[in-house]
């Protein structure tokens, strides 16, 4: 998608209330919206950030241009000023944001934005939905990671993605979750993610035998060689000939980086078949990768069954994230500013879960100085600063007899600011970096958050100090109306 | 995401496979692949084709720029002579395919290329992605409009998208299968997929009241108002608010065409008591659109329930497909030409449903003439014509001794060719004529498969010739290992 029409990619009601607030004299009124998603996919204990890096190409790219112009004058609902004022528009606004790669939990806002009512409109989509689809990936892989007890994740899945894009920065959010690499060659091209792969089915069935494919193979790309052993009969025929061509013409130059790789039927019985056979052969130094509809509970279930398997390549589940394939980021109004004033806002719902967290917030994630450990995130007014030299007693948001205090820890900022009056002030770091600090974060939560069944809930807490003042709102809620 | 990027989406397999062709000397050995899909998503009797207008454009802008081949050299496992031939690569094979908003069934081809071994290889995955991903949601939203009974469904999804071209491809292909219009408005601009949308709870946040808000907007778009009445009390607040805004406003101007929005709470409970209430008010007029996770189940249990609801914004639900994400179109080897004859190909399975069709093929679509419903899909060797002068007996594939024999029909070819020697020699619909053809074609398929649950599998079926092919290349399948 190229970054023009990303512009575009706006729900339409998001230029009717842009106009509407034009023609109101609400253009230039300051308001904050937070970013922050209610229940993690899955039933899990956290979910990973990701997508800012493309989230901050949109917002700088952010334009509309004549042939923009021209459709939606078309639409014969916008006045000629506001048109006018579009055909200048950019983002001159104030945004804070959860670094990539960063356990994120439900309720805390990850992005914020303080921008002139209409802008701050404007950006609503594509915003929510650049962090929805690549947090939604980049979870999904970290769990699949996880599950694969420190053996190497590929990602195979474009041919089943949900788009390009999906299949492109898809393949990019589950390098941030953990993955080691990709099929997809355009992510490498464009992000660095390495892109590998060796053969299809295809392959073998352009040879007049499997034997001769799989030389072919070998002499072809001797440094790099998994063959696909799994297009006529596994043990009968693909493991023997794979045997024969690494003998043939690997084995005689010295070299032992080669692989074979499963497709199809039962996986765990195949690969400690295949292991032994490749074993008896002298060949300890094959690998195996298996592939075939896998996700976290199959690779789990695969490991549980003492299967001989290396890499795992993962396909359609994860770059559809298939279980749970929506993440449930929205975009809700915390603030307005009159005359200099932060006026909070709140938004009342009759399911408790879903009233909002009003005001202009900060978020502080402690941990434990001992252990290193992730201990709860509290959720601040904008002003408030904590001071770790003394005790701090948290308690929980909806059941505040519920209590817990901390001593003898330290508190991080998790929102960094990422654009001043318009300008970017943070540069995304590395992807590397980017993946190194999510495995390093997600090493600070504790094994009972990280568990697929039952997690324990983190705490994500309110400050005494904005608990009051969403209370207050809460209790003057009628009169809004 | 511009052509020239999607050249290079394409698994990094196919570019290694290619390299070997190419060094081998089958560069220019022609190859036959089918495209297939093995199983109806949500266990529904059939599917929706999409996507190949996107397929047609990417054909004819596939090339490789100087950075991708710089790209690929970095990568050192690919000649000199491969990577200048890649220079100059473009597509000059031949492409037959079925039309959007075609019925589509198991086991049957919907895309065959005819191409020289590199170009057919290479094409694989961007060619699946795309008609995997539109026919995924094509098949969703036909789906969702069918359970709607005749009612108003408009795509709401963007910012649930697996990325960007899932949300505005995405809305395009729910509006081939039948979504009256959507949110997001670049698929208006690029595709006319009527975008709309009136306000979310941030706007009626932005004033001082409810109230307020709701006549801003009556006065701001007199002739498109749907008024969001759930950001304090539907019924306490909301409505009264809007009929007193509609009243207000636009009865005095003698409109009519106006709407309130629900979309929070019991929507079956609220839309009744909300129709009761508008209709007290003398707006019988007044239109009642439900949106909040909406999917075709739920839209069936909602009109069960007798609910007052005249438009249906369906978001997450249908733009992820989220009860069944993946659409499994494969890519499978049919045939290879060897001094211009056609040699079938197969890949053999020990699950017999993944046994895959050999040859060159056609398919026939069976019409009643009595009826025009579709009575049998025929899979037919390329140089059959079926006569239908005379009786007709197809039999079931897997269980051959099933037959049935068909009189007084009509057979339509339901491939069309596509590319020809690489030129474009289809020139894909108006999209309104896609939806339009898609309904038509959607009429001709029997009730019993068309539920939802245990639908009726549609007779797809083998002709003779191509079945005896097929059994011969089993029986002397143990010697091509």
């Amino acid at each position: 998608m190229n970054h023009q029409h990303a512009s575009m990619i706006t729900d339409f009601y998001e230029f009717t209330m842009a106009n509407g607030y034009y023609n109101y004299g609400y253009r230039d009124r300051i308001v904050y919206f937070d970013v922050f998603f209610r229940k993690v996919p899955d039933g899990g204990g956290f979910a990973i950030a990701a997508g800012l890096e493309q989230f901050v190409e949109y917002i700088n790219n952010l334009r509309f241009d004549n042939d923009d112009i021209e459709y939606l004058k078309s639409k014969k609902c916008f006045s000629d000023e506001f048109l006018a004022y579009l055909a200048n528009f950019h983002f001159t606004g104030d945004i804070w944001a959860v670094p990539e790669g960063t356990p994120i939990f439900p309720g805390e806002p990850i992005l914020t934005v303080r921008a002139p009512a209409i802008e701050a409109q404007l950006i609503e989509t594509f915003t929510l939905l650049t962090l929805n689809h690549q947090s939604l990936i980049a979870t999904k892989a970290n769990r699949v990671v996880r599950a694969s007890g420190g053996r190497v994740v590929l990602e195979f899945g474009s041919r089943r993605a949900q788009g390009a894009d999906a299949a492109v920065i898809g393949a990019r959010a589950a390098y941030i979750g953990g993955c080691a690499g990709t099929a997809c060659t355009l992510t490498d091209e464009l992000y660095g993610v390495p892109a590998g792969g060796t053969m299809a089915h295809s392959w073998i069935q352009m040879f007049d035998s499997e034997y001769e494919a799989f030389r072919t193979y070998c002499e072809t790309y001797p440094n790099s060689t998994t063959l696909l052993v799994d297009t006529y009969n596994t043990l009968k025929s693909g493991v023997p000939n794979a045997i024969r061509a690494f003998k043939d013409v690997l084995v005689p130059r010295g070299i032992t980086n080669f692989a074979i790789r499963l497709d199809s039927g039962d996986i765990a019985y195949l690969s400690k078949k295949a292991r032994a056979m490749l074993d008896e052969a002298g060949l300890e130094c094959c690998k195996i990768t298996a592939s075939n509809g896998l996700d976290e509970y199959l690779i789990r279930d695969l490991l549980m069954q003492d299967a001989k398997i290396d890499t795992f390549g993962v396909g359609e589940r994860m770059i559809t994230a298939s279980s749970a394939p929506i993440f449930g980021c929205v975009y809700k109004l915390a603030a307005i500013e009159e005359n200099g004033e932060i006026i909070p806002k709140i938004k009342i719902s009759e399911n408790v879960g879903k009233i909002t967290n009003p005001h202009f917030k900060k978020v502080y994630r402690l941990f434990d100085n001992d252990s290193g450990m992730a201990l709860a995130d509290l959720i601040c007014v904008h002003d408030e600063v904590i001071d770790t030299s003394k005790p701090l007693t948290i308690f929980d948001p909806l059941a505040t007899w519920k209590t817990k205090t901390l001593e003898n820890f330290t508190a991080r900022e998790l929102l960094v600011p990422v654009f001043k009056n318009g300008q970017q002030v943070y540069t995304p770091p590395k992807l590397t970096d980017v993946q190194a600090y999510c495995k390093k974060e997600v090493a600070t939560l504790w094994d009972e958050v990280k568990r697929f069944e039952n997690p324990h809930d983190y705490y994500v807490d309110l400050s005494q100090k904005l608990w009051d003042i969403k209370k207050d709102l809460l209790d003057h809620a009628g009169r809004q109306s």
